[in-house]
């Protein structure tokens, strides 16, 4: 018998998203919400959350397509004219990498299922710490996106919103992923390669950073050399 | 010399967004934004929206697939085996074409686009008194979004909704798109039919009731007889 409430995992494939679906497994009945948004790793990504989904053994994995929001054009991590930033941390200001809204389209297209599902909650795996420049990670956003929530859907529908990571900083997130038995060997985090991943963009150095501080190895596989160019000097202009 | 700022206007091809786009013509450059939820008179309404961005001299026109909503079922408006009401009020509680979320995923992708071309303003033909059922049509709803959008995207854009129609009802909304000349015989209504208006869905009563308060005839046409089916006596459990 299986009387749990249904949690929607804003599910990118990546690291993060893993981790708050391992959360969620707790007290949820998973549900696996998957988006193209045109992102230049699609293909790995939606490979990398369907074996998760098939490891949290999820029977309900929406695949849906919001590539309309890559052709906008104006992000780094949907075209592939830009340079994908190498620094772990971005310059200050809006990362190259934004999407414009993608956020609050990822869920608002999920709430859309949600509501006909009848789930309980929406679980995104956001964290502030290490996207201090994404205008759509911070509190007060979900917040306010949780408020169209209530109002914006029909009477019986209770949704919330669940960031289990939003104050956590990559090792942590790495050392809850790891006290919750979380597949990080099935994430993957790369915005630029899509079989081994490059260590070099902002997303590997950021997450081979966050393994080192968490004294664990990364599981996943890098092209030669990656796995330790984070520890290389960066370029001027690219972060600290 | 046009140093008007941008306004996106969310056009359905209705007589609503129709009205709204005469009345922010005034004031805005328009930009058209043209969704595919999956409507079964999508043809149609995308004919009517060209036909109108022709008539308004829009330079930008952008027709956006959300049809997975439309997969998603749960309304009349986009499930072919459940049917469209045909009176002119829907019974009390939420209407069945009502589609779950989507003005927030309208004004979500909406905003996305604003964003990327520096729109000032999105312009919504929402209104309440005609559509009580819909959580997504209450001006607080509108309100919350407006946080979101705010809250969700960068430093430098600057997004306001505008809802110049919110408390009107028909007749007033077609008073004030006569008095603006707004090209309501390029405007489509009908939730049923593609061709000619069917006259007898609860979207052509409304219509029909309204130009008939206005005291002005309808300049779209009907199948045999549609045109005043309105006055017929509707079924029980159909509304009064």
């Amino acid at each position: 018998m299986n009387a749990k409430p249904i949690a929607v995992i804003l599910a990118s494939g990546g690291l993060d998203s893993c981790v708050a679906a391992a959360w969620a497994a707790r007290d949820y009945e998973l549900a696996f919400f998957h988006a193209d948004y045109g992102q230049r790793t699609l293909t790995r990504e939606r490979a990398a959350c369907r074996a998760q989904a098939a490891h949290f053994q999820v029977h309900r994995l929406w695949e849906v397509d919001l590539g309309f929001l890559g052709r906008l054009g104006g992000s780094s991590l949907t075209d592939p004219t830009l340079p994908i930033p190498q620094g772990a941390r971005e310059a200050p200001g809006l990362p190259s990498t934004y999407v414009p809204f993608r956020n609050a389209l990822l869920l608002a297209a999920a709430t859309a299922w949600a509501e006909v599902i009848r789930a309980a909650a929406l679980v995104i795996g956001a964290n502030i710490l290490d996207n201090p420049g994404y205008p759509d990670c911070r509190p007060e956003f979900f917040q306010a996106f949780e408020r169209v929530m209530e109002l914006g859907t029909g009477p019986d529908t209770r949704l919330k919103i669940l960031t289990p990571l939003l104050y956590l900083d990559k090792a942590g997130i790495i050392r809850l992923g790891l006290e919750l038995g979380a597949p990080l060997h099935l994430t993957w985090s790369c915005y630029q390669e899509n079989l081994l991943a490059c260590g070099r963009c902002s997303s590997c150095r950021l997450r081979l950073q966050g393994f080192a501080a968490a004294g664990v190895a990364d599981p996943v596989r890098y092209v030669p050399g990656g796995r330790h160019a984070w520890r290389e000097a960066e370029g001027p202009g690219e972060g600290a």
